[in-house]
């Protein structure tokens, strides 16, 4: 039984469309209120958005592992708000909230995209009902870390929780389309929560397909670190299609073209995402997994 | 007659093409080599691409009017840096550079996109020629403040100078396509130069289509000026299309269709550009005129 929700936008300053959602439903809360749970809203970087940036000084959804919250050396801008936020909807390990949903967006092709952050029935048909319903929805999968207390996500705080992504929209703008597939995912997943709390999940189809975390990779660097090329545009906007086996993924700025050295087929995600630059991560990659509601 | 050429690059330093151009080119100068004309480039920003920003402190493309570079009083990092790229390349009235070209890209879908700065058939015949080798290429025209000593852009250094925006990128990205897209333009450019210089012009079409300055427009905003809409899904993407006389160009962020109010058709373009929030401009209205190669 999920008691208590929040839901939060502006993790990323720079990613206008969770904030300026929250403003809308903070002027009318019915759109985000349900029978039988509580929603909050949090704006989680109000720094970073007055500054225009993702972050000001520590990117804040990496700043939620109980290590760090518990740490009073480290007090960045970032840093600080963590703990701010895990006082409000937390303390991580026994949160008074039950279930987050963190509206981002994403420079890339992913179209809308629910990243599950948890293995199981719950989310299984969570997403199938999202997905019978909002039929370009793509599932993602990021399980790796869920129930490790030194996952960095704000969403961590909670038990549960989704995050949504949507692309593609550059930072620092506000694109209809993707305002709208925003404000839409979010409402199925608080209308799916409210069913599963009167055990009233309607039928669902008996699996889905999702794509699964494998690895990120990087760009490709010279010796001394500098980017030595870009992702190819074979792969560029291809966020959830296959990548093969001697597929090109990069090109030197010679116009060389660099191939894919795995010996199966993958697909991308966050194909040449803006925010990654910093580490030079040039895309993640995924497998093809089916989920299974039942 | 053009003798000395220059191309900037990282006029804007999240602008990232021109900057890997330059990198490129500066390895293998025969690249933007001519016979007939010696080619300077130019990494206009480089501290605000330390800082993956558009401008540390002003934006440099609005600081080269000849009263500000004449003010000894204005020394923001933009200000000064104006003034050394006016000394290494000007002085404006009396320039070393015959010609500039800057390169700039855009998160809007305005494609490859020629800005004529000037007008005349030297202009026209440029367009001509770049649109006949890329039939992609967009023309556009900005030519009101030309020869006019106020102008503020960089390139209205030299007597003569055209902008190269291309798009749709995010800011901090670099696309493949577009970096192909701003290359091959920057060597038409370079190629026609070279062609008039000789006199050895080719023929061309009588005529080209090009899309002149109108005015810009502004977001929907409040009573208290902050921002009540965004650009509506119907014209994103849309750059150098119609807009018609009462068609939808904003929706509130209640839903609210917002429709143009003007009384002829015109076309759009820069349509939800980020780096324009700052002034809440939402698009450039465009009239569509014929440009003569005779």
């Amino acid at each position: 039984m999920i008691k208590q929700l929040a839901i939060v936008g502006g993790t990323h300053g720079n990613e206008f469309t969770g904030i300026y959602l929250l403003k809308k439903w903070q002027k009318n809360t019915a759109l985000v209120e349900r029978s039988n749970f509580t929603t909050e809203m949090i704006f989680a970087n109000p720094q970073a958005y007055v500054q225009n940036k993702r972050y000001v000084e520590h990117d804040l959804n990496r700043c939620f592992s109980q290590t760090d919250l518990g740490n009073n050396q480290l007090n960045s801008i970032e840093q600080i708000r963590a703990k701010e936020i895990n006082q409000q909807i937390g303390p991580k390990g026994q949160p008074r909230i039950d279930f987050v949903i963190d509206m981002h967006t994403t420079t890339t092709n992913m179209g809308p995209t629910l990243l599950l952050t948890s293995k199981g029935k719950f989310y299984n048909q969570l997403a199938a009902y999202v997905q019978l319903h909002m039929p370009n929805a793509m599932i993602s999968c990021d399980e790796d870390h869920k129930s490790n207390e030194q996952h960095h996500f704000l969403s961590s705080i909670a038990m549960d929780s989704v995050m949504i992504e949507v692309g593609p929209v550059p930072q620092s703008v506000l694109r209809h389309d993707v305002f709208e597939q925003t404000e839409l995912m979010t409402m199925l997943i608080l209308d799916f929560i409210e069913l599963h709390n009167q055990d009233a999940v309607p039928q669902l189809p008996k699996s889905i397909t999702a794509y699964r975390y494998l690895e990120s990779i990087k760009l490709p660097l010279d010796a001394e670190g500098n980017r030595a090329g870009m992702v190819h545009k074979d792969i560029q906007d291809q966020d959830f299609m296959p990548i093969k086996p001697g597929q090109p993924i990069f090109v030197s700025f010679d116009g060389e073209d660099i191939c894919y050295q795995g010996d199966r087929v993958v697909y991308g995600s966050f194909i040449n995402e803006a925010a990654y630059y910093d580490n030079n991560i040039a895309l993640s990659l995924l497998e093809k997994v089916t989920l299974s509601t039942d």
